[in-house]
């Protein structure tokens, strides 16, 4: 049975189990699922009524940090945890930063402001939050060339979740031209390299009506 | 070199690593940190400006998640995680639940708005938080009636992370009376149980100046 993937387009949660998958060549089909009508078969399928749910191994799965460890657990080729539980620690760390801190601070004030309003005529974006948002992501993206100064990756030498975890919220928000890539080279290396594997691909694809993508988004010499 | 933890005694995400902590045996100094003040040393140590922090193995840890993934990989005797990954799946999605979706939707309605706002002295409770508050727990503790009466704790037939994910919430709003534990009978036993383990000691001893504990909150038969 293919393993089968309820989402929506832009959600991070839901691109950082589409890149685990695509990294382990996972093939699933992706069907969007429109949460927010709370339809009873999709409550019936996670209770906590959010996208990513992922059908796989004949098994309903719901939250994305939990999926991402059952995937690697069972597939562990690879791998997209270290061995070593320090650099674990790290990594988990980081996937936390993104999913809790940066979701909070940036991806809600402008992703969901912007676009999720609308899609679920919740009304218009409130200008506070998107000065807010817009605000924060600069502070994030000097963390993050922080950490590149010192790394080849966000969490070490290798790619590993929190580089997903990462380029889930900044590839959801280069969609609506979110991103001053020019505010960081590292930053901008790092996401060129993200961008241009295989993994990337179906993400570059997504189209969302009413929201047509900018020319840099699905180009890897951006 | 003894184990630290900076934290603040009612934090859910807190008390689940205390809780970790005191079932692995590991001792523990408590070291109360204002972190809403963002002193520059406490930055120093976790970045992302939140407790808990715990000095650990000579390592600075931050994010409760990556805590206690990080303890159980490192000190696996009284396990908190199943070996099965199906059985993980489930401890990690009741973990999301509670530290995300409860504490979303239950846990920053009452506890930050009656405690956390005058604490920091952000002003008083928004009574329309407050209310949709104590109007979610309930679908909560009937969730968790639902899973006790299918299962001895919360995510199988062993005590688990997500036991302790809960209890962390619920114990903290039990400080401030905000759980009514005659709705449900399993929930109680499953609550006396849980209250009943020596890890649980020193969150029952917890007093925050200004909000003396309830009589039921560290009585065991309650």
């Amino acid at each position: 049975m293919t393993a089968r993937l309820f989402h929506v387009p832009l959600s991070p949660f839901c691109r950082k189990v589409r890149l685990s998958l695509g990294e382990k060549k996972i093939e699933v089909e992706l069907v969007e699922e429109r949460y927010w009508e709370q339809d009873p078969d999709f409550l019936r399928r996670n209770p906590a009524g959010k996208v990513p749910v992922l059908r796989l191994d004949g098994i309903m799965m719901s939250e994305s940090a939990a999926i991402c460890e059952y995937i690697e657990e069972t597939r562990p080729e690879a791998p997209l945890l270290p061995s070593d539980p320090v650099q674990r620690l790290e990594v988990r760390r980081l996937v936390s930063w993104f999913d809790d801190k940066f979701h909070h601070e940036v991806t809600s004030k402008l992703l969901y402001e912007r676009v999720n309003k609308k899609v679920t005529k919740q009304g218009y974006p409130d200008s506070k939050n998107v000065k807010a948002g817009a605000k924060a992501i600069k502070y994030h993206l000097d963390y993050m060339t922080w950490l590149l100064d010192h790394r080849r990756w966000l969490a070490g030498d290798v790619m590993t979740l929190a580089d997903f975890a990462a380029a889930a919220h900044l590839s959801s928000l280069d969609y609506i031209s979110d991103v001053d890539w020019n505010r960081s080279a590292v930053v901008k290396d790092w996401y060129a390299k993200i961008k241009s594997r295989p993994a990337f691909r179906s993400i570059l694809a997504d189209q969302v009506p009413g929201f047509p993508p900018p020319k840099q988004y699905n180009n890897l010499d951006f």
